[in-house]
């Protein structure tokens, strides 16, 4: 299948006032139900890739499950899980980053990680980072490396950029404004 | 790959008194972490699965996700998300169902469904039934049917069996006491 042809953007549905009043939501769910679009994430993301020396790919619950998974599964490579508190049943490290309001915590099992592994980090949408660089420095304390990141869709004006500035954070898309 | 010569138990962690006292927990996640056994796995839905005419692979969240959505994206079929109260953005349908303690809900996107389309019904491990029932439940009303169930593990003794008698249930693998 070709892989540099797909207008994606066609593929996101874009909803208005979800979660909040004034926030314009990013539906990645049309993607999935849309077999021509999801297949050229996967086409896109060994693109990016293929020519890496990665020991695993590491998924963000919930909905970057849903693209590490099958990336995964393509490459032949370990997938990780990064959860919310409480959801992992083994040997876990955790950290907990600073939310909008609140704060959250995300786990890891540490004996996932192989020492000196390079893990490629996937998400579905990166926006102000703060999950991604909590995972990253959970992968990197459990011995791990972090050089990349994925996200299907990138909203930079977030500004997820500074926040990941030690990673090279690769998407798909970019949406430039709420 | 051959697909019938993995022993997946091999591959399954049990892990005592998680998440209480007393419970034996069946860990998927060092399946995830072994290739072998990850493509085991999809190798088996399909020579479940094939022959089926579906028009879509339904994922349960959150680690429904990570078997459905490889599936999809092999058999090229439309990903449809079942997920907890308030997580998808567009117009839903909802269902609430007992817990041990208390009540869930979950959710659908009603545009999801194709009218009169067939679903397979994804979770990584099947115990009482519940979210499974009322996730088949969803998709009966949203206007499709489901008529096979799928998850990596069964614990039969918990009993699914009765819960979920009208479906054909499939697993790979199951555990016959806690």
């Amino acid at each position: 299948m070709s892989t540099g042809t797909f207008d994606l953007d066609t593929a996101i549905r874009k909803i208005p006032n979800f979660p909040k009043p004034g926030v314009l939501f990013y539906d990645i769910t049309s993607i999935l139900t849309n077999p021509e679009a999801f297949s050229f994430c996967f086409n896109q993301m060994k693109e990016l890739f293929r020519s890496r020396q990665l020991a695993g790919i590491a998924a963000v619950e919930a909905r970057g499950f849903i693209f590490a998974s099958p990336f995964a599964y393509l490459m032949n490579l370990p997938l990780v899980l990064i959860r919310k508190q409480g959801k992992l049943p083994g040997k876990t490290i955790s950290r907990k980053y600073a939310l909008e309001y609140g704060e959250a915590e995300i786990q890891l099992h540490v004996d996932d990680i192989t020492h000196g592994g390079t893990y490629l980090l996937v998400d579905d949408l990166i926006a102000t980072g703060g999950t991604l660089k909590a995972s990253a420095e959970l992968i990197r304390e459990a011995g791990g490396n972090v050089e990349d990141i994925f996200g299907v869709i990138g909203l930079p004006f977030l500004p997820y950029e500074s926040v990941l500035d030690d990673y090279a954070v690769h998407t798909l898309i970019q949406y430039h404004s709420e």
